[in-house]
């Protein structure tokens, strides 16, 4: 058997997702089924640095799967570009060593967030960032983004529903944002991120930047462990899963 | 009766054009339909600048309609954008004089095409620039573009489909190409435009952009007056219906 990375990117607005589900558009059920057409009817299974939700966006995620077929990476790629559909691209493939694993292998992932922030509502925008039209300090959450950096535990900013046991700490190597003209940016790198995590310290942010929140309360709201003392988690459609990195 | 004249924007990715048509998802009927609400049933005959084809997209379409409703231009814009579906987006609303056509009293209409000149396939590109793969000489294409201008008979440049009866002459105020990154923006101003002509002029430009046509050959083909002189139509998602000038 060998094993074979991809780096994919895909436009997240219509699929439900990215893990396979019954009878719904899903990234994973594209790539395996493109899989099984050229494994003559075989079924493959994939696998990811991690899920997204429903809109998110990909530049860099980062799949593997096993096969039993011998073609260059040229010719993969080839073969999936061709299968797949024209809103998921494989950009990048390489045969790698059997032990590697997409998911647990994973030393660092970035996230971007894009805030489209302009009073009058854009139709080109809608799909691929956040529309917020109100002012917004941007220096106030800079300020606040340098409180999330370091290992913190992240409970207060993940989603209440997640179920995933085991420790909440997590490794935040940058946190940062900038303003290019209209749009604002914000950039998470880290060891890993919890479930909403992002888009819950994204809206945190919105709340400093409105003036609502002080950038010094950040540490006082991670000691809390308590996600019901943080705003809302943003829409999807601004969060891109940027890269990932491995050993 | 009051004469009201909207200014609206769309992402054409998702209709089947500009007109309205059976059972097909257009901007017209989307609408007229929202009018037809507010009008409580009575339906309502909306009339635009002119159609834009499948996946076109508009900045500044121009429609009128007319109305017995005495509603503020702000509370036209309000009901129309609450009902209207998030691909379509009413900029302003002008109450304007009974004698007014958004058809008819067109004096220049503007339109961008663009082009991505990047040999790798971008998924958030796709409906909304043309993806150009190969080296372009942007200066050849800004030589030819200068040839466009003024007042020529445009029929090697129109859709020899058109049915359009009358005169093929045409007066282009800018025919212009510029880059900015892998971007390239094609932008031209003019009294009016036959079917396809944009798209049929960015085609040919491609042509000089590759070398495979020289710019001085621009005079020579309008004078022959003939469609298959000329290259192919590129696609309809690079086209934005930039802005409509009236009196």
């Amino acid at each position: 058997m060998r094993k074979i990375k991809c780096i994919i990117s895909y436009d997240g607005t219509n699929f439900s997702g990215y893990q396979i589900q019954p009878k719904k558009r899903t990234i994973q059920g594209k790539i395996e089924n493109a899989l099984q057409k050229i494994h003559k009817g075989t079924p493959i299974r994939v696998h990811a640095s991690g899920r997204t939700d429903t809109g998110v966006h990909a530049i860099g995620q980062t799949i593997h799967f096993e096969t039993e077929f011998d073609l260059s990476a040229y010719n993969w790629r080839k073969a999936l570009n061709t299968l797949l559909p024209d809103d998921i691209y494989v950009k990048e493939v390489e045969e790698v060593s059997n032990t590697f694993h997409a998911r647990y292998d994973v030393v660092e992932k970035e996230y971007h967030y894009y805030i489209w922030n302009e009073k009058e509502f854009d139709v080109f925008k809608r799909n691929y960032a956040y529309q917020f039209p109100y002012p917004l300090d941007v220096q106030a959450m800079q300020k606040a983004c340098s409180y999330f950096e370091g290992t913190h535990d992240f409970t207060t900013f993940s989603s209440a529903k997640a179920t995933v046991m085991g420790s909440k700490v997590r490794n935040l190597f940058e946190a940062s944002c900038k303003q290019n003209g209209k749009e604002i940016e914000f950039i998470f790198r880290g060891s890993g991120f919890l479930y909403n995590m992002v888009r819950i310290m994204v809206g945190t942010l919105l709340d400093v930047g409105q003036g609502k929140l002080d950038p010094e309360t950040i540490p006082e709201l991670l000691e809390k462990k308590d996600r019901r003392m943080v705003g809302e988690t943003v829409p999807s459609q601004g969060l891109y899963l940027w890269q990932v990195k491995y050993e």
